[in-house]
């Protein structure tokens, strides 16, 4: 068979990378140091250890370039991983174009995203640390999910602070948590300090994603066996999904092939940062590669926000990182990609972003979901409404290919399916989605809060 | 590696078998044929030629061993096929059985289930035979999902007729077909004649399965171009699904291994056939294994039907089949597993059945709703409640071999995910699921109107 006709290339387990690669290690500047909300001034270790086990943070700031995988997690990597790599035959027909286009699927595992990549490792690690309980935030339900079976794995207890709007819209998602074994807590509650001052408020509160991420901290913060764990932004978030990456290119190599382009969609950065990471050494050591972060134009981070220090959430709880910010006050509309529904983005992706490294571009959500449509048709997957940002990317990207007659080779990530996100899709055929854009002016308003931090 | 350390095998797209198994070559005893619900006479060639391709015709009654795939069929399965095969290490340890389990997945294309290796032959063959449209009915909408898939992939329009109380509850299923491009209609409907008349007597009503099969036959059967497509039952159907069990008996090989128990779930039988009818020649061979179909205590069909001439659909517009009944007109109660609600059993199935050549059990739901969750929160794959009967078929026979101290090979087919079936998961974790059993009395009343067949 030539590789013309492959359509799929599976790795044998034995090829599962045993090694994490650290973007760290080769980024010409480093990104700016986490500073405490608390203090304002630079976060020491001992303020991160309330909430994080000490392997955590050490690999928050390790400059090695490989890190092992202990073998318990590549042990559990083995239920789906080396994760299939296809060829989007289908999809290239469709847009008759000369590109070669490529596709890591990350949707194979019981949690249906790349979420688990790091929701194993850093449920390992702080069972190695003697932690009984995570807490965590969920919004759409895709990282609780995934939290929920790693910590069941490895016998942690799993709280699940859950927004109270998706709590009650999203019953098949809170299902899917307690059915390994989460407890699923509406939020705000009246289990936290933070929670009872909201209800106190507004009894009525829908909740927010700021608050849940109040609530989840504060637990972990005030009980010393309980540990809080975050499913993107973090640069150990990032280190961990590297494993999509490295097995691409693996894939590719079986093929002979190497990408011209890497395409990703963008919220928090781990999604991007998984399939892109593992090509930065080489563009910095001059090979001709793109490397693109696609985001929603509902919420355009890289392209439309500043480069500063903020908060990492609405209710100023967390670290405050240099990165790419809409400002924390931030609301963006309630597009169906609500993993990409952050004001901020991972210092590292932003600081990439920001020295030139890697390149960005927003897209409104129907030219993204006539997109996924395509894909769905010919490829026969549907893909999550987050994950249909990349194909929409790579599509523009094959398109230009065919208008030039180049047969580049685009590689992007597929790193969830949308068998939760009908409803989306429901909206998207019945034509009540619109296009989101926002004025500059909006976005600066939105940025007046900014905290003030003296270096 | 050690075949004891191995998780998964995936093969490559040249192990793709390039023939089907066609079991009617094997059998002892033939399945008897298909009475006219028309003239209670032997359904002639014509007669289904209304409905039918000649080619899908032809594999109804050949007795030929093997039967080619075509390679337009073979170019679409390798969107996901090999499919893998998995042993349960996780499942094993915690049953602390010493029998090792495997597990053919066939949820890992865009409809989630093993219904596809069906729908895109089937559409293929009409294509070919130059028919516009293909017709089918759908209950919980996998197969409708399916077939969908392949009519959109071959350009044929498909459509759906759609219980209506499902159109209702299921919205997403009904959105995901349309994403395939299909014409979805809540039946009864009043595009057909059956729908009108059903409708006249009661406006409000809600459908069942009957009368979708009847509108999706009628439209067939009255326009030239259209012809009507069946998920399940058919010779035809069984054999396009003996693809699984080929595959996994050479995944089993690359192991060194071959399963003492085969299992499966069984409604229509398709599931059963596809992974259990490639060993019937080694068993007919002197080869000691065990075949298990197994199906809910709620519609007992095997284990507590009759072995006779009856109607296909409750609208007594299909043919007419011998087969293991539990009669026309039973209603098994509202089960999750929707997919095995048939009052009837394949053909094939059955004659193997009452040949005792195949075994069958039947499992109450609780029952499996708790093996579908061991199986989750170890192997972190949600089941569909359907596959779930086969998960409890096998760790009945995974606990008598801890009883026993036999180390068994037992294979069982996980058909689909249960992605879309979280509300089944809901109710049971909310203790809202009772188990259902028939007394014999109730059985033998539905069989009272069974057709009077003279041979």
């Amino acid at each position: 068979m030539s590789k013309k006709d492959v359509r799929k290339v599976f790795l044998s387990e034995e090829d599962i990378p045993k090694r994490w690669y650290n973007v760290l290690a080769d980024m010409p500047n480093k990104p700016e140091p986490y500073f405490s909300s608390r203090t304002n001034e630079v976060a020491t270790p001992d303020e991160l250890q309330a909430i994080f086990p000490m392997e955590l943070i050490k690999q928050e700031t390790s400059e090695e370039r490989w890190i092992d995988i202990p073998d318990e997690v590549r042990e559990m990597y083995k239920q789906w991983r080396p994760s299939p790599l296809y060829r989007a035959v289908g999809l290239e027909k469709l847009l008759d174009t000369p590109a070669r286009i490529y596709y890591k699927y990350e949707g194979v595992n019981a949690t249906g995203s790349h979420k688990l990549n790091t929701a194993i490792p850093q449920a390992y690690y702080n069972k190695k640390a003697g932690i009984k309980k995570l807490t965590t935030e969920t919004g759409a339900g895709q990282w609780g999910s995934a939290l929920s079976l790693a910590c069941n794995h490895f016998g942690l207890e799993c709280e699940v602070y859950m927004v109270k709007v998706s709590y009650g819209q999203k019953p098949y998602r809170r299902s899917f948590m307690k059915a390994f074994g989460a407890n699923v807590i509406p939020s705000p509650s009246n289990l936290t300090e933070c929670g009872r001052s909201i209800l106190e408020k507004d009894p009525d509160s829908t909740g927010s994603l700021g608050i849940a991420i109040s609530e989840a901290v504060e637990v972990a913060a005030t009980n010393d066996d309980t540990n809080y764990a975050l499913g993107s932004v973090l640069n150990h978030v990032c280190l961990h999904q590297t494993i999509i990456g490295l097995e691409a290119k693996k894939q590719l190599e079986v093929l002979d092939e190497y990408p011209d382009i890497v395409v990703a969609c963008c919220g928090g950065g781990s999604n991007f940062a998984g399939i892109g990471f593992p090509f930065v050494k080489d563009k910095l050591d001059g090979t001709n590669i793109r490397l693109i972060a696609v985001e929603p134009t509902a919420c355009p981070t890289l392209t439309k926000g500043v480069f500063a220090y903020d908060y990492g959430d609405t209710a100023k709880v967390g670290p405050i990182a240099k990165m790419y910010t809409l400002g924390h006050d931030f609301v963006p509309a309630g597009i169906h990609a609500g993993g990409l529904r952050y004001h901020g983005a991972s210092p590292i992706v932003s600081q990439l972003y920001h020295d030139g490294i890697i390149e960005a571009q927003a897209v409104p959500q129907r030219e993204v979901f006539d997109a996924a449509l395509k894909f769905a048709k010919t490829e026969g997957i549907i893909p999550a409404p987050e994950s249909a940002h990349a194909i929409r990317g790579a599509i523009i990207e094959a398109l230009k290919c065919k208008e030039s007659g180049e047969s580049k080779v685009i590689l992007f990530n597929l790193s969830g399916h949308g068998y939760f996100d009908m409803a989306a899709y429901d909206n998207y055929l019945n034509e009540k989605l619109v296009d989101i854009e926002y004025s500059d002016d909006l976005i600066k308003e939105s940025m007046k809060n900014l905290p003030d931090i003296k270096k």
